[in-house]
């Protein structure tokens, strides 16, 4: 690999793609040549890093000709049908969607969890679903020190999960809810301003939707821990930006609040905001900016057996999304 | 008692005794005398009911003379401070706070659910908390037909459950936010607007706040489960009306989705809405002025045995209050 590396970045103008450049910048990523690419519709904007000024170029098979590590943020169709010509250019992807993060031979990682697993890669290295990435930073120091064995949680999804557009649309339904403007939804199937959608991505055959089952999944490969068994209800809230979990956690050795708080506050990227009697616990609204997660309302859990009950927010954007994608490439250097 | 009975509201003025009114009048409720109460601050006031004005009248002990039945609903310290009068005057008293939930005396009651137990009432009945009586309105059909052993859940509770000031204050920030301007937060120790606040109510001593305590206390007195292990994270959303809950609840004997849906269909004050491939699912934009309680989502769940997950809205406002507490005022009749 070059040094500094050629980077693309695919799907540039995206809520994702426009992170990546920022986090590129804040973080001093080495970056020699920079090749922003992006559907036909964005062809001909320009977008700036670092001052200079880049042009945005058409996606296409030949564009990955010298560049290094590219960077994928356009969904899996776009990854499965462009990504095999940019490993063939001698490229490394690394794939923030969810087109082959369970492929056996894609390390799919989180830097501070099993940054290992990066250097295992055969050209492409995925970027987990970004509610598992939040829930995981706080869950695997969890799963290090006490085993977990099981996983009930709840999401709080922001908007910004779902990309540029959606960030808009909630925008706009509330500047139409001042008004008395009546807009049809166009993103969501449902109004999303002032309203919750307990329903993230398709369908699964098993009566959950794929998110949901991405959290079960993604989590065993990153923990490479096959048998923990993990539920969630994925649920679209109107915020901005930063998702939250509440998450319950059955773990196999003994678990107190006080040991799980001394574990967290070892972690990487991780800061515990826990003193909810004087209102200090992880909000979206501290989380969005923030490169570290935040866990709180740390509890004994009632229900279950040596189970501890947390709540985490982490801006999606960041840990969920272009953060660590940033950090993975970071590994690949 | 006289029929038809003198009714008294205390805390006529606010979110909920607003609403009762609104229900007296859909469930043609007969009312011979209306006498409404309310603090100093609405003496003066006027509010309209079956097209007749009313004066709010200041609460104080000799406001119940004559009165038959007296709904409550201006807090705890209120009817700790005035229901012993009211119940001196021979009124019965049925209270909307937190005040004698779980006295022993005190039937806590959801007529769907325990309606026999409103009849052992020694002059006061107790409505149960918001987000119990609507979580319960899916639980208690699954507890009479499978045996309800344990419950971990997640709620996304509306601003409307703190009441009518907290509806203006998300409005005013929404507002603030279209012009840039900055207010301080007043009743929510956080902005609520486009966040999520994981608190509600005050702490308890084991990490859980009062609001997750009365889940679980409450759920084990109403279905008279004193051995249910039920736990909950609460959290405000921004949305203005309309609780909504994930359950996961693991049962005694075996339980399917098929059957789960059959004892739902069958369940007054309940509706399933479970076709999530076409987007019905229940959601606060629907339950938000509905009677009966929104049920969907259901599928088994991946980390308990024998346990379904499942969602639920419903309108905090009505089961949640005022509503329940006309149906409990019915029962007297």
């Amino acid at each position: 690999m070059k040094h500094p590396p050629h980077l693309a970045i695919v799907g540039a103008t995206g809520a994702v793609g426009m992170e990546i450049l920022r986090v590129l910048e804040r973080r001093n990523f080495p970056v020699g040549n920079l090749t922003l690419l992006a559907s036909p519709r964005s062809a001909g904007k320009t977008l700036e890093f670092r001052g200079n000024t880049y042009p945005v170029k058409t996606l296409a098979i030949d564009a990955f000709t010298g560049v290094d590590i590219a960077l994928f943020s356009a969904g899996a169709s776009i990854t499965r049908e462009f990504a095999p010509a940019a490993i063939a250019s001698g490229s490394i992807v690394v794939d923030n969607s969810s087109a082959h993060r369970m492929d056996a031979a894609v390390p799919l990682v989180i830097p501070e969890v099993n940054a290992a697993a990066a250097l295992t890669h055969h050209g492409l290295i995925a970027n987990p679903n970004c509610t598992t990435a939040v829930s995981l930073m706080a869950i695997a120091p969890l799963h290090r020190a006490f085993g977990v064995k099981t996983i009930v949680a709840s999401s709080y999804q922001a908007v910004s999960g779902t990309g540029a557009r959606a960030i808009t649309e909630l925008e706009d339904q509330v500047k139409a809810w001042q008004t008395g403007a009546h807009i049809a939804p166009e993103i969501y199937p449902h109004p999303i301003a002032f309203n919750l959608i307990p329903r993230i991505d398709a369908m699964a055959d098993n009566g959950y939707t794929k998110e949901e089952m991405k959290f079960q999944n993604e989590t065993r490969k990153i923990l490479e821990a096959p048998g923990i068994r993990a539920s969630i209800t994925c649920v679209r809230v109107p915020v901005f930006r930063a998702h939250s979990v509440a998450c319950t956690v059955q773990c196999e050795r003994p678990v107190t609040v006080a040991s799980a708080r001394e574990v967290w506050a070892g972690a990487a990227g991780l800061q515990v905001r826990d003193e909810p009697a004087s209102d200090q616990y992880p909000m979206p609204l501290h989380a969005a900016g923030m490169d570290d997660c935040l866990v709180g309302r740390a509890r004994m859990d009632l229900a279950l057996e040596n189970a501890i009950t947390f709540w985490i927010s982490g801006d999606q954007l960041l840990k969920g999304a272009a953060l660590n994608a940033v950090q993975i490439a970071e590994l690949l250097l």
